[in-house]
């Protein structure tokens, strides 16, 4: 195997064709690849820590985990010395587009922190270019140095055309074809409207047959216990958005498999230390939860991996080896991978991590191939990385504004009225639905400021012929100049807020530049930017590139003294959470799904 | 629905044309078709017992499971006053043929014990009636009150034309086509030829591959703790022959589901004792272990349920509803059929059954109808009960004997030899080789009295120019008579056991004329028989009838003083168990699988 051989999901055959030559090794009448041994083992089948073991790797699948010292063969033997054997990890529900850059860029990130295979559900890229999208970033995955399988994007748009202008349209019948071209779809992704699924919408549960006709699971995205009854029995079997024990564990009895959702503690991402309480308060059985990721920015992916969330469960009272196969093989279970994936079973892929006794990731295997030591990559990973997918031209082309760009403000009004306006509250995932009754000062400067509002717009960025609409941000802190970003879930139309429209014009006209990013402007300069050309959502530089420059945009955003968290800005749009949103078309109360006006008589 | 409405898994509809019916039903929008109230709820998800629960049932399938007393509408409503509902039983592993009835007779006893559906290896008719067997018996499942999926045999024969003569012969481009043509074939069956697997042999390879080709995991069989790597290796991910902790800890660690099999204990079915110490001694976790029958007469079915197995469990010290778990959601999971049955989530079938504080079934619902009460069929069972599937007429015609039938009995030795004899042991699985110094009297009379041998056997019957071996049953007991079968594993030859020719030649000439059944002759009389005219391996009566036969069998198989039981008997031909075998071809010492003849030089 030279660096130059690819390192993707193929490098090892299927089990189908490795039966004997396994067989064989585990028998000692044929040599492994490399021996690992002097381990212990963590076992996520029996949820016990194992000693003294070795693990003979062929064709980069476990053989045999047997008593060390039992190999006494030609082949390459490393004493781990104790360490504790792992099976890589398992994200059962992430979106690579958070990352803000590509699958194969995502690996890095991945293996670094012990994660081997992750279900990425590839939304965020379907709502800007439709199945071309899905199918670009599938192929992208399929180069990558990791295990990255789908769920095909279940709601794009996340609403409908009335409520928002999307890039995509992923009916039924597109869906369905996903489904039949590419194997690796191995469900239905996060149905994100589960109101329109409570209520019996036909293109949702249409959507819905598409995977359960062909045996594939379907993922949920639900808030509110009252829908969990009606929201199960439409045929969802898994959620990552139970955000406390008693939703938790309502979804567990509905017969949903629980993601435990962690991230930085200062975001909205880290609901596990609530929910978990089905299990820590409430007794619940834990072989139905498991633990991912969602979204992490560039910067947050290496500190904030799925071994992270694995050891905040750990913190929370999981024992060790069930707290990691909450994150192994119950993942793999829940997407019936159990057989290929995360555990150390003859047979299995050998992807492994070997970790200190805290549970940090100390190096990475895999499919029997050491990429990550010392926490980097090894030059075999290096050479991998060194060859990324390229999307196609169209990909790099998706910020197409209305031209002339219309008024980014809305007039000042002359009369007393009552703003329907968006209040930010931390950790930035809920928006309160502020009534303010607003008395105009001299210019919207003053006005904006007496009342602590500013502006804010989504601008259309398809190419479809939508517009602008107006909001006004309560309480966003925002000190000087605009912000603004390409990356507006779901629909992704530009979001811009500012004290002026003149820097909010700046901040648009350099993300149509760059044809995406992210972005600061005061004075109407750019002082900080992360350019997303991929479909406006992705870079196409390696993770840590990425990672750097979004170190400077968050140190310049909090400069201007934003509220909330640039993800949280970046859900302003998001017209599937409480309680008010901005879309291209304007202002809507969820879950109501009502649109209102910005300006109503006082 | 009236009584004449067939009832059978196609009853219910698939849930993804009812979810918009489901879902309006959860919310209250919709009338469901029955409410059950007031009960507690057995959750197998959590692990936990849920008080005060009332379940909405629509269409066959769980709408909803809300607060008791919620609901206020017009549907029927039974107030189960407290009971315990738990999800229907699902066995991971069973042959329906030992049962000695057709799939459709099987499901009155599955339901009466709680158990709604059974995943089914049909070997024993493979071996018989080669595909054509095996598609028969899912037409019959097809139409059975009961959910029946296939396990697809998958060592038809067990050994090798050299060793043994069977009916049937599926290759792997066979094994192929049936995963190919039906849909409930979920995996592969048990592959009984454990040493030729580990031993890498290109047949039993290229059987496994087609499995896992196709995403269909494998079911293993296997003895012995020096085969667990290579077995494991070789992509098999399950067992029900665990018979102690020891190989029980083992298999789990290699990756293997374990199937904890319980049975009358003074079979050798009850390994559940000793293996479940995996988790009571050895402290592994229980989500990858579940309950299973494997064999069952028609007489033990209702008294050995597989209700029973998981009581045993709970006996044990396994929790109730994790007891109760690992006979329903855990072998739903190994199957990925947990969005569909194994627990009272919303959408899945209700099969439901009411349970006393012991875990003991009071009544069924089948797809949400009423099948059982107080341990009865129900008019809406005994309607479909009176409909059974009918087998084509080959099946009834395959004990076809060599014409004219040879000697069942050897020449007596002129001289001293040595035997290789079969020493029957309790509980009666194995067999040991026992060599025994022959000296011969006058006759065989005399000689078997002077050693406690007893003659034995096989005689091929599929029509296929094989021949009669004989052997010596040693410490078999028989006092006079003969005994004989035609379930022989696994090709199910005629096996008869005797201590004359005359009777042993009575007892073939009975099978014989009834196509196939289980007899024991007394001085040309036979006294006591079960008839078997399907494949030789079934009655076609309902399953009462079957027991009340086998009950008068037994009486009479215990008065010739047989020293094992009659299934016992049954496996004195099956050449993948330790020690020694007869089949058709003669002895065979296993597991070096190398055949000795009866007599050798002293």
């Amino acid at each position: 195997m030279t660096d130059a051989t690819p390192l993707n999901r193929f490098s090892v055959e299927p089990l189908a064709r490795m039966t004997r030559r396994l067989a064989a090794v585990a028998a000692g009448r044929a040599e492994p690849d490399l021996v690992l041994t002097g381990a212990r083992v963590l076992s996520t089948y029996s949820e016990r820590i194992l000693t003294e073991r070795e693990i003979r790797i062929a064709g980069g699948r476990i053989a045999a985990v047997l008593p060390a010292g039992s190999y006494r063969g030609a082949a390459p033997v490393r004493d781990v010395a104790g360490g504790l054997i792992a099976p890589g990890l398992v994200d059962p529900h992430l979106h690579i587009e958070s990352s803000m850059v590509t699958a194969c860029a995502y690996a890095e990130a991945a293996l670094i922190n012990g994660t081997t295979t992750i279900v990425c559900d590839s939304h965020e890229i379907g709502n800007v270019l439709d199945r071309d999208g899905v199918a670009w970033m599938l192929e992208d995955a399929r180069e990558a140095p990791l295990n990255i399988y789908l769920t095909v994007p279940s709601t794009v748009p996340a609403t409908s055309p009335t409520i928002e202008t999307a890039g995509g349209d992923l009916t039924p019948e597109k869906i369905a074809a996903l489904f039949d071209a590419w194997p690796e779809a191995l469900g239905l992704g996060e149905k994100m409207d589960f109101v329109a699924v409570a209520e019996g919408d036909p293109r949702a549960h249409a959507i819905i047959a598409a995977a359960l006709e062909r045996g594939r699971p379907v993922s949920g995205h639900i808030y509110g216990r009252g829908f969990v009854a009606a929201y199960a029995a439409s045929g969802v079997t898994d959620t990552h958005e139970a955000i406390d024990r008693d939703i938790a564990d309502d979804l567990l009895e509905a017969g949903l498999w629980i993601f435990l959702r962690g991230g930085p503690p200062t975001t909205p991402w880290h609901s596990l230390p609530a929910a978990i309480g089905t299990i820590t308060d409430y007794g619940a059985a834990w072989k139905r939860v498991c633990a991912c990721t969602d979204d992490r920015d560039a910067d947050d992916l290496l500190a904030f991996g799925l071994d992270w969330v694995v050891r905040e469960a750990l913190r929370m009272g999981i024992p060790k080896p069930a707290a990691w196969a909450m994150g192994s093989l119950h993942p793999a279970t829940r997407y019936g991978l159990d057989g290929e994936i995360g555990g150390l079973g003859g047979g299995r892929r050998a992807d492994l991590v070997l970790l200190d006794d805290d549970l940090v990731p100390q190096a990475t295997w895999y499919g029997g191939e050491l990429v990550v030591e010392d926490r980097k990559p090894t030059p075999r990973l290096e050479a991998a990385l060194a060859r990324p997918y390229r999307y196609p031209a169209p990909a790099y082309a998706t910020v197409r504004l209305p031209d002339p760009l219309p008024a980014l403000v809305p007039p000042l009004p002359t009369s007393p009225c009552t703003v329907n306006a968006i209040r930010t509250t931390l950790p930035g995932i809920e928006l309160v639905h502020e009534r303010v009754a607003l008395r105009s000062g001299p210019d919207w400067a003053a006005t904006l400021s007496a009342h602590d509002l500013c502006h804010v717009a989504v601008v259309e960025r398809h190419g479809r012929g939508g517009g602008v609409a107006h909001g006004l941000l309560s309480a966003f802190g925002l000190r000087r100049g605009a912000v603004a970003s390409s990356v507006g879930h779901d629909s992704h139309n530009l979001i811009v807020a500012g004290l002026n429209e003149a820097d909010m014009r700046v901040a648009v006209a350099a993300l149509a530049e760059a044809q995406g990013g992210v972005c600061v402007v005061e004075d109407g300069t750019v002082v900080a930017m992360v350019k997303l050309p991929v479909a406006g959502l992705l870079s196409d530089e390696r993770v840590g590139v990425v990672a750097e420059a979004m170190r400077g945009l968050k140190a310049a955003w909090a400069e201007a003294g934003c509220a909330i968290p640039y993800m949280g800005f970046n859900l302003i749009p998001l017209s599937v959470i409480p309680q008010i949103r901005i879309t291209d078309k304007g202002l809507v109360l969820v879950p109501e799904m009502r649109q209102v006006p910005l300006f109503e008589a006082a």
